[in-house]
């Protein structure tokens, strides 16, 4: 099994060294999600028409995150992101619409990319509640989670399990 | 009711003007989560016996992504944040360990700070996760919401429902 | 009539000490524009329709950078800004499609903000640069010019006048 | 031709995958300008006798822009920037003085750096900008626009028509 | 006597609560210094005669960090810094000479700006060591501390006693 | 010998062009330090028994820094950092405590990581300062300098003279 690896001998944290792995292609895709009422949805929806909209302006928001990962998250490293996209998705829940958020991201380089597209994804959560919570602050955000990565050399790929995401959703 | 506040006569985002609005002490607390099995709950608890840990390393992220929250969130006002707190709490649950992260944010402005709390909390889980993820990568981030919003002028103050809170969770 | 006041008494650069001026509103409007071809005028055009827009995108970025130009901007005071906000216009000319970029920005504080402005509209024709320079990179930026000014204490407000305007154009 | 590539299959904005491009040296270079008055272009020359002076620091404001160019544009891929220079040139012109300012990038990766050497143009007028508005509000900053550009694998070189140049200058 | 103010009661890091406090004008002037051999003194020297220097870019990148210390420094607050002035001085001694860099940072604000007029003595005496290591790496930064600083509420002003500073350096 | 690398021909500063050197492992070790009073010294000793504690903010704070060294030395390469660790060591002094700061920094690249080691040290002690200033404001940071530095391609490694360590501490 794995272990914190962030710690050096002195028992504090470190940003690991990671000059001796190879670089190879790396993805990740994870998922954040934010459920609001009937009021919101429609106002989002409507907004789709004209020429902004908070979708629009929160992918942006989350593209530029991605980008800025090891400036928000201490022991990240910094790599050259090579490519994020985020698509949006509605479901109708019994307590209003959940808009769900994918985000994948990739890069070539000696680490993965996990932070970066779960990044990406809470902080494109976060700029939609921003936008909508003059109507109403009751907005939840997440669960926010890892679907999938490859590209690793020490350690191996990773797929969520469906029937785990279902149960937490 | 509110309205997408956040649009000009074009129909595309702005800041929206504040400038009228007086400055009083606004206060905000928000709430994520991230639930981590066992194993990661007895390397995070017993890492507390040394210097440092991940959960001081979690919090030094939460704070100061809470002051940069309107580099990361694109219509948020820049505020003079005047305190930030930042709190841990373990929740034994079926599947593993809840680790609660309850935030507190604080300003004399023109602007409420909500978004300076949520964004804290979410970064606060997110360099959780980064610390943890060698071990496992399964861990889920939030839901993430607002517990409660103090001092606004225009808005009335927000509380969440407690029943509201205990179902989500 | 004026100096330039950003050097101390070596010679060299600073950043003025305003501590001593009162808070007043003040605004600034600027305008940049940028000469693209038909195809990308079309191109653009068509976007509108869909969700996402070139305009959109550039439109955010503009924002953005306008609350980060005491970052940018090396002598610039760090101010709060109070609100932004950016509006475009095309004009049809013998080369091709003018965007006219316009944009405010307010602040209740001791300095100006015509540099807020005048980022966010430089910024905001860059971005539009980047989304489209596949098409061609021959696209022109600017002229980017201040428009008005008001609110200062120690210096009067200013309006540029139109026919100095229609010239540059 | 080309197409307006940061799109992805729902019509939103991405940051276009460039990681099955080879690392390739890139080279671009830009210009722009800043129309100014006698008066502070005397200013400005008799500055650069003294030890710091308006130049240095709109050139130091240019190199520190380019670096930040992904953090500034935001669909522009993080690259590590490996060279970055600017030039300045005066033209008297019948309104004044005209500053030239000309910036080259350069970059070993698999984007090229055409944003980063106009932003760098770009910031550098704006200092200056900053630095002389005490004395008079009514510069104009360009034109700006790419002057040549190297390197790419997909895309040709490019070279900006003299004749085409001089036209807008 | 003071306390560790920066800790919650879970005995954890926080940004002290100062929205109480009242906003009154606040300074403090920082020393840094460093001390390089005959041949980067000769060197700077000959460089003050040209158009750009090591100290005028030292200078720029020191006031520069002032205004993002609290990016810098996690539990520092932001402010809007109002002015900042960086002096250099050269004094010979045995092992060469030392370059004295004095900083001076104000604001009117609700917190001292101690930290940002000692992080912009250490980010000055960094970028000349950047720019002169080419030549040595022997260069030695430092001793770097507070001079003095006035306009507290809570605290009393202070002023180093010049033979406390003597002995130092 | 060397020369003054970073300015262009007409004596202003640049950022050197090194996309002609290969990328090899670098790694650099920097020293720094803050000497403090018996107070301080007893609070931050007793702290290291609870969950968070000063220094392990301040390691943070170096870690954070050494990747943002880039935005903060004006002619500094963005780099890649691969891998950055932090120790700490006291030594008592007839004057109080010294708490002495040793960062590595290493990456695969073409430019060396002396600025990034630097960078840390100075910012892990200024942090330290920031959170007790409370008690005592006459902490002195430094001396700071640079220990080792190997992999460089056109320089060759450094190392600090032992003696030459001893007498400047």
């Amino acid at each position: 099994m794995g272990d914190l690896t962030h710690f050096n001998e002195q028992g504090r944290a470190k940003m690991v060294d990671v000059s001796a792995k190879p670089e190879t292609i790396r993805t990740a895709t994870a998922q954040s999600s934010i459920l609001l009422n009937d009021e919101i949805y429609e106002k989002i929806a409507n907004q789709k028409m004209k020429k902004g909209d908070v979708l629009s302006v929160a992918q942006v928001a989350g593209i530029m995150a991605s980008k800025n990962t090891s400036n928000i998250i201490p022991m990240c490293h910094p790599i050259s992101l090579q490519g994020v996209n985020i698509a949006f998705d509605w479901v109708k829940e019994e307590q209003g619409y959940r808009l769900k958020i994918e985000t994948e991201a990739k890069t070539k380089g000696s680490t993965g990319v996990e932070m970066e597209a779960l990044t990406a994804a809470s902080v494109t959560a976060l700029t939609v509640y921003d936008m909508c919570k003059a109507i109403d602050k009751g907005m939840v955000i997440g669960p926010t989670f890892l679907v999938e990565k490859t590209g690793g050399v020490s350690s191996s790929d990773y797929k969520r399990q469906l029937n785990q995401t279902d149960k937490e959703e």
